[in-house]
């Protein structure tokens, strides 16, 4: 775990800030569940390699930190669902917590924030579309405009493996292999798959279908194999997704079909996404999601159909700083007005609430000391303009505006501040 | 503990987003603490009454959930001090956990949300007038122009105690009895003190002039208690934090020397300030804080100064709902674009990305089903409008704009639509 000192969390509440307007404005609401939740409801959901991180609390109940926000969300709708509305278009930004070795070069801590959209109640492919188009805008608001949005169908994985002749009970085993791909490439996969003892004739078939990287791949599966229902099915719904995902606003090249596609999590039941830059694959995923229309049931007596996303934001802010897309700053103000002497303290505390009054982000330095100990701590901070008001200058009803970057100095009235400043924020 | 639903969320987000502008506009940056530290860091720090209230983690390593944030800030100043500035303003906005009695309807959880604004690192009184300021600015931009907030100086309360010939090792305990003074009254005040076994004749003394309401309190206590040095430097800190609070923008009428004020923690040496809306004085105080010198040198080895600001969020929008400041509502959206039936689905998930683009906050309706379902969607979320696009609007290039307050329709060009929707958000 660790401390988020301002020049990281600044840009964090920039890039929330962002997410949050944009889910709101395409009828999203935020929700947020207790931090603590009773272990009863978190045991049994992750299986029991998750189950040995999690954080347990010493208390008369038992009880557990949050370990992930898709459990807590099918206990709100277990519990409030009556009080939601159907479909429930929900946003939810939280930390979870995980007992595991942290990686903080890889960005993994034992503490991180989760971003999670779902829509809860409704089986109809426009909620894919609508979630898929969504995320598609989101990383396009936050500086990546060329991420790609792999997807792909469970049905048709499946379908796949049925005329492949693997049985439906490694189905999952199968899937979870495939979902290292990126990781230990096709070779890999082809080994992990021998290993596990699989047909190598079987799941040779297999691979060379999902791997075949072509521009059609719906229609070459199409062509292949004839009249698997599964199959059949899988197509015409991403179809269907891929045809409303731009109706909702993301342009055709920005969605691809990926039959190697598989997303290692057992609980998904239709489509299947994730979202990747292809000029820095190192970053690994961006997004990912997809249907799971059986695991809020679980909490419920009915059957709920969800589909959803995760963001993920610290590997995207990680990103961001990464490729320089955003600079190291960690205050938002964008001038220092300084303090002379002890004289002018009323006349520069009176200056940045008037900037301030105009919007402008401004702090008036808080102590007496000499002007040098002033600029020294707007460098460290990186505040990119200091005001300084000498008897010269105010007699004329000037102030002197210096340009921590280049050194340059000028004089200034307040509405040359003003328009100086403007172009800071 | 409990979840915290969208029509709460909304506008707790709204709050947020409100208070982190009017921060970073001031100059405070914001950081964020792992919700679990190591227990050593926090025992100690509180008392033994809350050390019953943390919650404990079973971990190799004995740990426990984040108590406040002023603890967790004093651990940062000691591990990061040297990367940070001096002097260090942040703010914090995150939960605090405690093991205690929940009492929903007095609006006390055992976990909630703390937000807190420091300046650490300068005993200059501009940083006090500063805190108290800001304090007066936001609680402006949050809908409580009359808010008052008293301010009182630990050095005045201790200088009248000494005048009164209450010993020094009694001055702590004799404030924490004067801080129930709102809930228990002057007679409750003076009985507390009594069966403390105070002298009855000394405390009158103290009593008399601390309840003492008039306009000018300080000129008051200088002319009774002639030479004491630390009344002395305690008017002296107030006149000046007072006027300074003035440049500040801060109007003088909203700020208020109240000599009973003496805030119960142990930890305050300087200015102590509180913020009340007098029109509401069952909502108890709205911001509470003041100058903290020796709390944060027991992490460093050197002392370093702080003053600080708990801005009560929770029970400021209790108070915003309470008084119908607020609205009941479950989405931001706008407006809901129906689906007439399914060959009209392409065109309402054009129009609401059409309307997404210019703005206007806006969803489509996910389901195939009849237009009264759709409507109730709407009602249920509190959507102010739907538009409705039939074969014969859209051959007209029209579509229908129903109220969903008054019931009312009309027909509307898409600029018709901008132009009433806008008005909405």
């Amino acid at each position: 775990m660790r401390d988020i000192l301002p020049s990281e969390m600044l840009h964090r509440e920039a890039l929330l800030a962002t997410v949050r307007e944009i889910f709101c404005r395409w009828g999203f609401a935020p929700i947020a569940t207790p931090a603590i939740e009773f272990k009863d409801i978190l045991l049994g959901k992750y299986g029991e390699d998750a189950e040995r991180l999690f954080y347990k609390i010493e208390h008369k109940e038992k009880l557990a930190l949050r370990y992930d926000l898709t459990v807590p969300l099918a206990r709100v709708i277990a519990m409030s669902g009556n009080n939601l509305p159907t479909p429930f278009k929900r946003y939810q930004i939280q930390e979870v917590w995980r007992a595991e070795r942290a990686q903080p070069r890889k960005g993994r801590f034992r503490e991180f924030l989760q971003c999670d959209v779902d829509t809860i109640g409704t089986d109809s492919l426009v909620a894919d579309a609508e979630i898929i188009a969504l995320s598609v805008k989101v990383l396009d608001s936050l500086g990546f405009p060329n991420a790609i949005t792999k997807i792909n169908h469970r049905a048709i994985l499946r379908g796949l493996m049925e005329v492949s002749g693997i049985p439906p009970e490694s189905e999952m085993e199968v899937c979870r292999i495939i979902d290292k791909l990126d990781k230990i490439g096709p070779d890999g996969v082809r080994n992990d798959l021998l290993e596990s003892g699989f047909n190598p004739d079987k799941t040779a078939g297999l691979l060379e279908i999902i791997l075949e990287n072509d521009a059609e791949p719906l229609s070459r599966v199409k062509s292949r194999c004839k009249a698997n229902p599964r199959i059949d099915k899988g197509i015409a719904d991403l179809q269907e997704v891929i045809r409303q995902t731009n109706l909702f606003g993301a342009p055709k090249g920005k969605i691809k079909v990926d039959l190697s596609l598989s997303r290692g999590l057992d609980y998904y039941t239709g489509t299947i996404f994730e979202s990747v830059v292809p000029e820095q694959p190192h970053i690994g995923s961006l997004t990912g999601g997809g249907r799971y229309d059986d695991l809020i049931g679980l909490f419920s007596k009915r059957n709920i159909p969800a589909v959803g996303i995760t963001i993920g934001l610290d590997r995207i802010l990680a990103a961001l700083i990464d490729t320089g897309k955003i600079s190291e700053r960690s205050t938002q103000t964008s001038v220092l007005v300084s303090v002379f002497d002890k004289d002018f303290l009323a006349t520069s505390i009176k200056l940045a609430s008037k900037l301030r009054e105009n919007n402008i982000d401004s702090e008036v330095y808080l102590e007496s000391r000499k002007l040098k100990a002033q600029f020294s701590y707007a460098n460290k901070l990186g505040i990119p303009f200091v005001v300084i008001i000498g008897k010269n200058e105010l007699q004329k009803g000037l102030y002197a505006l210096k340009n921590m970057k280049t050194g340059e100095q000028q004089e200034a009235s307040f509405e040359d501040l003003l328009i100086a400043l403007r172009q800071v924020s």
